[in-house]
Parts: structure tokens; sequence; C-alpha cells
């Protein structure tokens, strides 16, 4: 079902009951997904100011920029909304050595699920 | 941080406070992203029994076969999940004529953010 969101060139994000919108980042040389994360208002007002991908954490409650520890920043390349707006697709440059997940890797989906269990792709 | 979730072989998904994980949907083809939707646990349960993505529906609040009544489906090609198992990744083959999003568009990601405004990119 079609509504007015669809077309719409006017930016109207839609946050969530805890203000808050899902973002899918995207690596801008290959379109892997690196991760996915949640932005409050303030990060996404942060992440278009400084052209650095932020997230809100829920588990500490705060701001916060994607790789501030660990050096593994993403540079925004293109921001894109979803057809109801309230999913982001943010393609990026990743900086540091390029492992986006904490663990090291250069994405955080590295196991396929098989039946019950789960086997490391990469 | 580091815990015994980003390693584990074990398949222990972590659903929300809402019985809810988020999965994002990609094309086999191209790694394009499609769309993004939530599964409660009886859609991830059909999804693996069918091998045909479901998801649930919050504003409806039941089970759907995506493109049950558009007749764009999603085979399954493979799941992942993210180091903390909370978000799935699921690589699709459309089926259909593969436009995905009810807009009739093949992904629901068609608009990019500039600034304040939006711009069609597709």
């Amino acid at each position: 079902m079609s509504n007015a969101n669809d077309e719409t060139l006017e930016l109207g994000l839609r946050f969530d009951a805890q203000g808050l919108i899902p973002a899918i980042i995207i690596d801008q040389s290959d379109n892997a997904v690196l991760m996915f994360a949640f932005m409050n208002a303030e990060a996404f007002a942060e992440t278009q100011r400084t052209g650095v991908v932020h997230f809100y954490s829920r588990s500490r409650a705060k701001l916060w920029m994607k790789g501030e520890t660990s050096g593994e920043t993403f540079e925004v390349v293109e921001m894109l909304v979803d057809c109801d707006q309230d999913v982001l697709l943010v393609r990026v440059k990743p900086q540091g050595v390029g492992n986006a997940c904490h663990t090291g890797r250069r994405s955080c989906f590295y196991r396929e699920i098989k039946d019950k269990v789960l086997v490391f792709k990469n």
C-alpha cells in the first residue's frame, strides 16, 4: 500500500518509540554490509554535520562516533532512506585498517546459519 | 568489547523486548540492499522451514510471507547473523519480476538524503 511518504522529497525521518532509527552500513567499494546499529536524532545530525558515522548506543545510553576508540571510523559517501523513511542505508568509506567489527573482522556478518548451528564464513 | 556470543557456533538469536530481530535483505546477484524488516521467532522458523522469506508485520501484528500478494517473494540463498546475534542478513534470489519494494521499485532505498531534502537515486 503506497502512501505520501513513498514519493515525497521532503526529509521526514520516522524514529521509533525509543527515538531510534536503524542504520545499515555498507562499504562503497563492493556494497558489502559491514554492520548495523541505531541512530537517534542527535547521532543523525552529527553524522550529517561531520560526514563521519555516529550511532546511539542503547547499552551505554549515549552518542558515540563509530571508531572513536578503535580508529575504525566510517566516512559517509551517501545516505539513503527507505520508502517509509524509517530505515537508513549509509554507504561509507571505512577508515583505519578496515575492520569494522569489534572482533577485528571486516564485517559483523561472518557466520552463516546452517539449520541449528553457525558456520564461519569469513 | 568481545564476548562469548562473538565466536560461538551455537545459534542463539537475541530477539528484542518485542520479540523481534531486524533482517536486512540483500540480492545475491550484486549484494544490493533490497529491503529491511523484522522477523519474530515464528517468521524466522517459517523462513528456515520453507526457504522463502517471512516477516512479522508490526502494523498488522501478524506473520506474512514477503510477496504473498505481490508475487515478489524472496528465495533464501543464505542467512548470516551478526557478532552479537541480534541482526540477520539474508541473501536472496528475488522471484516475481524483481520489484521488492511495494512502490514497484527494485529496492526500498531509492532516495538519497541531501542535507535537508531527498533526491531520487533510481
